[in-house]
């Protein structure tokens, strides 16, 4: 029988998934797009329905560096910006061009689970490298550049998924000196910083130190506007740019999705994405908030976490001995759910770890969702229960 | 300064370059993609906009299975279709996947130039195996076979791009015996297959034979409705469309381009994409026996070429001693272009022939651009010029 979904997620009724790490359904941005398409679709000349410019539509680069030097309070310039059919794309394309079969790429420890299963169908050996509540160590990447010669550092240096940790300004600085002296590229996930919930800015983006031609930065709509636009861009210097404007995929089909740039240029020039992205702001903040809350009183303080300043997630920390993938079943069974700790990990630990969405739902569902979180950690806390589960 | 192009191709006015391998910018379909955008984003619900299911939007798969079975007369499921970013995405996948730097692929010769640029990008071992008027030699594949073991053939097996050849009905059937025999896949780009010119269909595509699990189809919206939509898809057996679904970048990313699924789901439903397709045909038949006589008129008779009946491409066969490569600059001296047969090989031969494109032009620019071809190779074989060119 044929699977009919159009969406990737499938969340039951009366569920509450913490796992979803996406835009909320309820502020997916479908009038705003009607208005982009009758906007573009409305002309005589259609230059972006034949194979694209291999870097990207021109105009929508232009439109897009405008509101990039806005957000980002840095000159962006349209040369910098390569448009990619989404952040994983551009990863993706940056695994085929620079690395091969058992290269070594450093991630931080917690990482991005489906980052690093990219790179596994790539074969790359993963290296991870420990965090505070700063950010990726400094210190400890350089002890670990002296047994390997990486081919990239991956690297969430704002609001970071999952651990909502914000990487300090002049830990970026090491971090590009660092790269440069030892040869190996940053790649800079960047598609949250745009999310700031706080009354200042978090320090200047990764997409900062590009000049260095070390440092490489994703940036995504689908955080911001869509998911299902699969539109994004890489942000680099002017030879990396042209690298991945000259390879043999770019050759062929042209542009990654002059289509769905052309709308959304519409949606920049109009001053509709912005305007969107004010109200996620306000929405999420709001919404951060209120779990926030809801977490503090119904789960015990043996249970820690700190309140993010952007982003999608609330990283929880467990007492040690708990196990959050064994905890799973028993939240499953009181409809809720959250992604445990140690699917981030490339070393197997943080199994008393979760990460929770916030975007996802609105606040009532959110309150409800902590309430049985509690609920769920008091049934696992109970000896007898896990003693059932442990045999 | 920014380079402000939306299109990949820049054609000077004036200028019939016969190299552009593409729709025809006066067919590109706005006034049918306005009416699409229109019914998919008038409604109220946008689940498209969100992280689409991995293997595509199964409403769009629907239609475009029910399209397929009527056009490529096979019966064609939805659960074959797995949704691409455009042919040349999907190849590209499909060498991350299934292949490792180093392997070794079989190639036609003359085989897709741009394919074999992706190829390199994945640093893959390239064997080119012949052709005749039947297409690939079955005999010189089984030969090869005893040296190599090809994780896949790559083979354009209808309308050849470029020698616009189509690979008999029986040669399909040795071909497939051969991969299961031999144990590698056959990636069939049957980008062109529903661009038939003649009164009667081409033998059944590749994609009859996914049931094998050995043979893997590409197919694209580039050719039959605009090269800038990015969409295209792969028919596969069950294991193989599971292990595309199933891979990093799509667990990352959600589908690989589910907005603009959803429009062109509006024009196979509402019969848009059918209408296209005739359209299509009607124009690019008058195109293509328009080129054909004119290029009778203005070139002498040693200078052989097939009528092709059907795809995009004239595959011009110049007397031995003719080096296309070298004969370009004059022929953009006077204002005409092509593409030398080398760029087509894998083994740096085919330098006397040359790939001309019918499909981009109208047909009193088809019919001045081979006016022009033969006063270039008029000039050319002048004894004078030639020398004078080759100090």
């Amino acid at each position: 029988m044929t699977d009919l979904r159009i969406a990737q997620l499938n969340m039951p009724p009366g569920m509450v998934d913490f796992s979803a790490g996406q835009p909320s359904p309820s502020l997916l941005p479908l009038a705003l797009l009607r208005k982009a398409a009758a906007d573009r679709l409305g002309g005589n000349d259609a230059p972006f329905l034949a194979y694209g410019a291999e870097q990207g539509d021109g105009y929508f680069r232009s439109a897009l560096a405008g509101f990039l030097s806005e957000h980002y309070r840095i000159a962006v310039e349209a040369d910098q910006l390569f448009v990619a059919a989404g952040a994983s794309m551009g990863l993706d394309l940056l695994c085929t061009l620079f690395a091969s079969a058992g290269d070594t790429v450093f991630v931080e420890e917690p990482s991005y689970f489906l980052a690093l299963r990219i790179f596994n169908d790539h074969h790359l050996n993963i290296v991870g490298l420990p965090m505070d509540a700063d950010g990726l160590i400094p210190e400890a990447l350089e002890e670990e550049l002296t047994r390997h010669r990486p081919v990239f550092l991956y690297s969430v240096p704002t609001f970071h998924n999952p651990s909502s940790v914000t990487l300090a300004a002049e830990r970026r600085q090491e971090l590009v000196a660092l790269s440069r002296e030892y040869d190996f590229f940053i790649i800079a996930d960047e598609v949250y910083h745009l999310l700031n919930y706080a009354g200042v800015p978090p320090p200047p983006p990764m997409a900062s130190y590009i000049d260095s031609n070390t440092v490489i930065s994703l940036g995504s709509f689908s955080k911001i506007l869509a998911p299902g636009l699969r539109l994004g861009w890489i942000q680099a210097g002017a030879p990396l740019v042209k690298r991945l404007s000259g390879c043999g995929l770019l050759d062929s089909g042209g542009g990654l999705n002059p289509f769905t740039s052309a709308l959304v240029r519409s949606t920049l020039e109009m001053g509709l994405q912005h305007t969107q992205l004010t109200t996620l702001k306000t929405a999420y903040t709001q919404r951060k908030i209120a779990l926030c809350k809801a977490l503090k009183r119904y789960l015990p303080e043996t249970v820690r976490f700190s309140e993010p300043d952007g982003g999608f997630f609330i990283w929880l920390v467990f007492p040690e001995d708990v196990d959050t993938k064994q905890m799973l079943a028993e939240a499953q069974r009181q409809n809720v759910g959250y992604l445990p700790g140690v699917r981030f990990s490339s070393l197997g630990r943080l199994k008393n770890c979760a990460r929770l969405c916030f975007a996802y739902f609105d606040i009532p569902e959110l309150e409800e969702g902590a309430r049985r979180l509690g609920e769920v950690f008091k049934a696992f806390m109970n000896d007898d229960y896990r003693m059932k589960n442990d045999e």
